[in-house]
C-alpha cells in the first residue's frame, strides 16, 4: 500500500522553473478519494508562470499539470460504483470545493472561496498539491470526470482546461434565444491553446465565428483547418471600421494587456465581451463605450465539474479534433520554451505514462 | 398657425452656460407629430454639461430640457385617437430614432444609431431640436408617453430621465428568477437624482437595498427617508471588508472616476455593476476580479420608451413620491448653480408654465 502512494513525477525547485524528475508521497486514499494512475497531462502558459512563482504563490517543489488524462488504480469505499478499475478518467484545474455554500450547490464550484487548486493548493492533509506531471494522484471523486468511450486520452486532455474555459462562457452567456434576430455572432480574440478550442465549440454550437487576431499569419489556420467563418485583424483601421457593431459576443482569450475599448466598438448593442485571460495591469474601459449601447464585459473562471464533463460529451457528440502535439516528460523543458514562442498547434500534450517513470 | 409656432424659452448662448430668455419658431407639425404646452421640465447635470458645451458638441443658442411634462394642444392627423387634447404627456431624453433598426424594431430605440436627442439634437427640419426650458414643443408621438392620472405633473418629470435611467437596468438585469437563494440584494451607489429614485425602485421591486456612499452624511436620509435597509460607507476600510461577496447588483451612478475595482469586491459570483453615469476618464478594472467570480460590468442608457411609459405606471400603482424642489424660470441660473453643490433634495423641476412665459 506505502508503495502505491510513492509517486515520481518531474518538479520545479525554484523559480528558475526547470523542471526535474521527482520522487514523493502521496497522501492516503480517504472513502471518497480516486487513486489515477496519469496516462496524459497538457501544458499551458499557467503552469509556467507557478513553476516560475510569477504569481508569487508557489511552494516548492511544484509538480504542475492541470489537464490530467489517467486510467483507474483504486477507489475508496464512497465512490465504488461510479468508476470501476481501468476507467479512463479525467482531472482538470481544481480538487477541492467546500460542497456547501451557495456556489457549490448551485454546480459553480470554480468560484467556492474554499477551492483548491489541482497543484500548488492545499490539500486534505495540509501539504501542497501535485499536479498531473506525475505518474500518480489521489484525488476526491467529486473532481474526476470521466473520459467518453470514443475520445481519444490525449484528445480528452486540453478540454479539462482549454476546453471547459472555452464551453463554459459559450454555454452560459451565448444562447441562442438572446438573439432574436438570427444567428449569434461570435468573434474569438487570440488563437492560442483556449482560442482554438474556442473557434471548434462556437461552430459546433451553431455560431458565426470570426476570429480576430493581430496580423494575417493565422487566418488559413483559422479560416482551412478550424472552420472559421470569418477573420479580423485587429490592427487594420479599415477592417476594424467596417466590422464595427458587428458581433454578439466576443470570447478574449488574450493573457495580457490589450485594449478593450476598440474590442467593445465591434460589439453590437447589448453585446458582451467575455474575459478568459487575466491581465496583469487593470484594463482600461471608457464607461461611454458600455452605458450607450448596454455593452457588457464579463469574465469566466475555467467552467463547472459539470461544465467539465459536458464539454467532453460535446466534444465526442460533435466528433471535434483538437490540435495537438504529443511529447515524452523529459522534452517539457523544451515544450515550455518553444510554446513560449507559440511555436505550437496549439496544445503541447504529455505522454506521462509513456515516459516510464516509474 | 404661425403664432402657435413661436415659443418662448430659456437659453444659453455660449460655453459660459448661463440662461436667459429667447423666443424662436418651432418647426412645422406633421402628421405624427405632437404639440405640447410645457408646464414642468427637471433639471439635471447632463443639461449643465450641454449648456456649457463640456461634450464639445453644443449649438448655440440651446434650448435644454429633457424631463418634460406638458399638455397636448394640438395633433397631427396620424396621431388623432392616441391622445386628445389637454392629456398630460411627458418627453424624456430622445425624440428621434430610425425605426427600422434591430434596436429600434425591439423596444431599445435608445441604442440606435440615429438616436436624436431631445435638445441639440438635429431635428427632421435639419435644425437643432430644442427642450423643455420652452413654453411649447413639437414632438413624434412615438417619443411622448402618458402621465397617469394618479400622478402630479411636478413627481412624474424626473421620472422621464432619473426615473427611467434607474429602472431600466433594474427591471433588465436584476430579475428575481436570477436568484434562486432568495432575496436579491441590490446596493445603490451615489444618492443624487438617479440614485435617489434608484433606492424607491429596488425596494418597491421587493430587493434588499444597501445604499453606498462616501460618508455617513446621507445615511439618516437613505434610511429613514427613502426606506433603505442598509447604508454602507466607502471610506470605511472595516465596514468595505464586512461586505465583501455580499451584494447581487450594484446600480452605479456615479458621473466621475471611481475605484470599480472595490466595488467589485463587494460582488457575490455572477454578481453585476450596472454603470449608468459616465466617467470622463477611463474606468481601471482588474480582469481577475471580474473572471474569478464570473462578475459583470455593464451600462445601461435611459432606457426605452416603453421602460419610459412603465416607469410612470410602476410609480402610480407603487405609490411612490420622488423628493423635488418646485422653482420658477427664472430662479434656473441659480438652481445650476445649487445644484452643482448638491444643495437640492434630490431634484429641481422647473414651474416652466407657472413662469408665464409667453
Amino acid at each position: 500500500m506505502e508503495g502505491k502512494r510513492v509517486a515520481v513525477g518531474w518538479a520545479a525547485r525554484d523559480p528558475r522553473g526547470v523542471l526535474s524528475p521527482y520522487t514523493f508521497t502521496l497522501r492516503e486514499m480517504g472513502p471518497k478519494d480516486v487513486m489515477l494512475r496519469v496516462l496524459y497531462c497538457g501544458l499551458d502558459h499557467t503552469d509556467v508562470h507557478q513553476m516560475r512563482n510569477e504569481i508569487h504563490l508557489t511552494i516548492y517543489p511544484i509538480v504542475p499539470g492541470h489537464e490530467v488524462v489517467g486510467e483507474v488504480m483504486e477507489m475508496g469505499k464512497e465512490v465504488e460504483g461510479r468508476f470501476k478499475i481501468g476507467d479512463i478518467v479525467g482531472v482538470g484545474c481544481i480538487v477541492g470545493s467546500c460542497g456547501e455554500c451557495a456556489c457549490c450547490k448551485s454546480n459553480r464550484e470554480q468560484y467556492c472561496s474554499k477551492m483548491v487548486f489541482t497543484y500548488n493548493g492545499i490539500d486534505v492533509d495540509g501539504r501542497p498539491t501535485t499536479g498531473g506531471f506525475a505518474s500518480t494522484m489521489i484525488v476526491n471523486h467529486r473532481f474526476v470526470v470521466k473520459i467518453p468511450k470514443k475520445l481519444a486520452p490525449e484528445q480528452a486532455a486540453p478540454l479539462l482546461c482549454a476546453g471547459v474555459t472555452a464551453y463554459s462562457p459559450l454555454k452560459h452567456f451565448c444562447r441562442n434565444e438572446d438573439n432574436k434576430n438570427g444567428g449569434v455572432k461570435v468573434g474569438i480574440l487570440g488563437l492560442g491553446g483556449v482560442g482554438h478550442v474556442g473557434v471548434l465549440i462556437a461552430k459546433a454550437m451553431g455560431h458565426h465565428v470570426t476570429v480576430i487576431s493581430s496580423s494575417n499569419k493565422k487566418k488559413e489556420e483559422a479560416l482551412q483547418h478550424l472552420g472559421a467563418d470569418a477573420y479580423l485583424v485587429s490592427t487594420g483601421t479599415k477592417e476594424m471600421d467596417e466590422a464595427v457593431a458587428s458581433l454578439d459576443f466576443i470570447l478574449d482569450t488574450i493573457p495580457a494587456l490589450h485594449s478593450i475599448n476598440s474590442y467593445l466598438s465591434l460589439l453590437k448593442p447589448d453585446g458582451k465581451i467575455l474575459l478568459v485571460g487575466v491581465s496583469p495591469q487593470d484594463l482600461q474601459v471608457n464607461s461611454s463605450a458600455l452605458i450607450l449601447g448596454r455593452k457588457t464585459i464579463t469574465g469566466s473562471f475555467i467552467g463547472s465539474i459539470a461544465d467539465t464533463q459536458e464539454v467532453l460529451y460535446f466534444w465526442e457528440e460533435k466528433e471535434l479534433k483538437s490540435m495537438v502535439e504529443v511529447v515524452k516528460m523529459d522534452y517539457v523543458n523544451k515544450a515550455v520554451e518553444r510554446m513560449e514562442k507559440n511555436d505550437v498547434r496549439y496544445r503541447f500534450v504529455l505522454d506521462v505514462h509513456g515516459s516510464h517513470l516509474s
